[in-house]
C-alpha cells in the first residue's frame, strides 16, 4: 500500500493485526475476508506474517483482491511456532505505525488489551488530559444500548482516571449513539453510602463534582442489574477488571440465550477512547464474525469522524465553553 | 417462642430478619408468608418491630399461626420513619443472637451485607483459619450449577483470603451440590501470563499450592464467560466487589431472558460460609419470592446439616488427612 492512496469518500482502510487473538491467524484471515466480502468500500491492510495474509488474498475474487494491501510483520511460523511476546505485539505496533503514518484509517486487534493499548498511546499520542485510555463496549438492555467503560484497558484506575473516562464515556455516546444529555452512572454494590471498595468510596465526590461533556449528568451509584436493564443510566464507568469480567459475562449470556432488547446485538468489539486514531478491540477469543463486526465497527467510525468529535467534546475549552460553570 | 423448644425431625427453625432490605418490611412480610404457606415443616422466628410481624400473623390460616413466634428489634414506624442504621442492624444482630442462644436453626436477612456478616462474625464465630467470611451464591450454566463466590462480603480480599474462599467454596459444591472432586477457577480478565490487576498475579499462584477438600482441584484462571458456559470450573473464586456487579448482572439477564440452562433457577439468595451457623443472606432489592426462596435455602441447608459437614471439611486436619502430602 503507498502511503499517497488518499482515501475516497466512503472509502474506510482498516489495519487489521493478523495475529491478534487466541486463535490467530485463522480467524483473523476469516474475519478479514467476512468484511471485505460484505463491505465493497473497505480496504484492509493486512499485518503479520505472509502465509496469512497470502491466505486472505487467495480466498477473495480477484476483482476485491485490489483493495487489500500487506503489511509483513510479527513472524509465526514452521521455524517459530511458540509465539515470541514481542514479535506478536510488533504486529500491533506496526498496525499503528500504519494509521500514524496515515497508510490508515484505523486499527483493528484481538490481540493483547496491554499491548494495543500501549502502542496504541505510543503510536498515536493520547488526549491532553487524557493518562489512562478507556475501552469502551456496548451492550443492549431492555432500554435501549448501554456504554461500559473500562473493559479492560485500566485495571488499577484510582477515582481521577474514573473521572476522565466518564468524560470519555459521555463524549462516546452523544457522538457515536446520538444520545442526548446521557446519564452517567458508577458501577457498585450497593447505593446506601459506604457500600463498595476504597475506590467506590471516594469516587462518587468526584464524580458528582464533574464537568461532563455533551450535556451528560451523573446519576449516581448503579449496580450490576442496572447494566441489563439500562432503566439507570445510558453510560455506565468502572475498573478495566471489573468491566471486562461483567462484560464477557453478559456478551456470553446473550449469546447462548437471547439479549434483552429486540435489536441486532452491538459488536462484540471494543473502541479505545482518549489516543490520538481509531483504534477497535476484539477479545481474544473473537471468532471470525466477531473480527468481522469489529473490522466493520472501526469503519463506521471513522466514516463518521467519530474519534475527532469525541476528542473535540472532551476538551478543557470546549467543556468550559458549554458549561459556564467552568472545569469546577 | 421458648429457648427449650427441640426442633422435630424435618423441622427448620429460621430466624428472619423484617427490616433487611431496600423494601422492608413488606417484601420479606410477603416472602415469611410464602415460605410459611410453602412448607408445612417451617418455624419461623420473625425479628422486627410488632407491627410487621403482626401483618405475617394475621394474613396466616390460624393452624399455621403456632409456627411463626416474634421478635420485637429494630424499631421503624409512625414516629421514626427513618430507617436508623444502627436500629436497622439490631434486627440482624438480634435474630443471629437467636441462632447463636439455640432458638433458631438459621438467619435470613436481605439487609446490609456488611451488617449481617459483621454480626455473624460475632454472634456465631468464625471457622478456625477463616478471617474473612464468603457469601456464595449458584448460578446456572450450560453445563449445570456453578458456585460463585465472594460475591459481596469481602470486597478488598488479599491472595490468602481467596485461597481460604476457594476451600469454602469446594467444600459446599462437595456437600450441598454433590459435586465430587469439583474444578476451582480463580476469575480474571485474560489467562496470558500478567494479565489482570495485582491480585490476580499474585493469586494464582498461591491457589495452585492449596491443598482443596474434597477431591477438589485448581483449574486455573477463568474469565467472565466461564462463569456462563459453566465449561472449565464449578466453582469460581473472586473478589466480593466482581462477584457481586457479576451476580446480579447475570441474575438479572437470566430473570429478564431466560437462564442458559433448562433447569430451575437456582434462589437468588447466598450463603455465608466461614460462620458457626447457617445465615442466608438476599439481595437488598430482593422480592417476596427471593425472600421466601432464601428462607427455603436456608430450611434446607440446615436440614442436611450443611453447614458442619462444610466446617469439617474445611478443618486443616481434614485436608491434612485427606491429602498425605500435608497443608503444602
Amino acid at each position: 500500500m503507498s502511503a499517497d492512496a488518499a482515501p475516497e469518500s466512503g472509502t474506510a482502510r482498516i489495519a487489521v493485526d493478523l495475529l491478534g487473538g487466541d486463535h490467530a491467524p485463522a480467524v483473523v484471515v476469516d474475519g478479514a475476508l467476512r468484511a471485505c466480502q460484505a463491505d465493497p468500500a473497505l480496504q484492509l491492510l493486512l499485518v503479520g506474517p505472509v502465509e496469512a495474509s497470502d491466505a486472505v488474498l487467495g480466498a477473495l475474487d480477484p476483482a476485491d483482491r485490489a483493495r487489500v494491501h500487506t503489511l509483513p510483520a510479527g513472524l509465526r511460523g514452521p521455524d517459530n511456532p511458540e509465539p515470541d511476546v514481542n514479535r506478536v505485539e510488533s504486529g500491533v505496533r506496526a498496525a499503528v505505525l500504519a494509521v500514524a503514518q496515515g497508510h490508515a484509517d484505523a486499527v483493528v486487534s484481538a490481540g493483547n488489551t496491554g499491548a494495543t493499548v500501549s502502542s496504541s498511546a505510543l503510536g498515536l499520542g493520547r488526549w491532553p488530559g487524557v493518562r489512562r485510555p478507556a475501552l469502551a463496549a456496548v451492550l443492549p438492555t431492555a432500554a435501549g444500548r448501554l456504554i461500559l467503560l473500562d473493559v479492560g484497558a485500566c485495571v488499577d484506575p484510582d477515582e481521577k482516571t474514573l473521572a476522565v473516562h466518564a468524560r470519555l464515556g459521555a463524549a462516546y455516546a452523544s457522538v457515536v449513539h446520538d444520545l442526548a444529555a446521557p446519564r452517567v452512572g458508577l458501577l457498585t454494590i450497593g447505593t446506601e453510602r459506604g457500600k463498595g471498595d476504597r475506590l467506590r468510596r471516594v469516587a462518587p465526590g468526584v464524580l458528582a463534582a464533574l464537568d461532563l461533556p455533551a450535556g451528560a449528568r451523573y446519576a449516581g451509584l448503579v449496580e450490576g442489574d442496572d447494566v441489563v436493564t439500562g432503566v439507570r443510566a445510558d453510560v455506565v464507568v468502572t475498573d478495566g477488571f471489573t468491566g471486562n469480567v461483567l462484560l464477557k459475562g453478559l456478551e456470553t449470556a446473550y449469546a447462548l440465550v437471547r439479549p434483552p432488547s429486540t435489536g441486532e446485538m452491538p459488536p462484540r468489539a471494543a473502541i479505545l477512547l482518549g489516543v490520538g486514531g481509531t483504534v477497535v478491540v476484539c477479545h481474544g477469543a473473537a471468532t471470525g464474525d466477531d473480527v468481522a463486526d469489529g473490522i466493520a465497527l472501526a469503519a463506521a467510525l471513522h466514516r463518521r469522524a467519530a474519534v475527532p468529535a469525541i476528542a473535540d467534546l472532551i476538551q478543557p475549552q470546549a467543556a468550559a465553553q458549554e458549561n459556564p460553570r467552568g472545569g469546577s
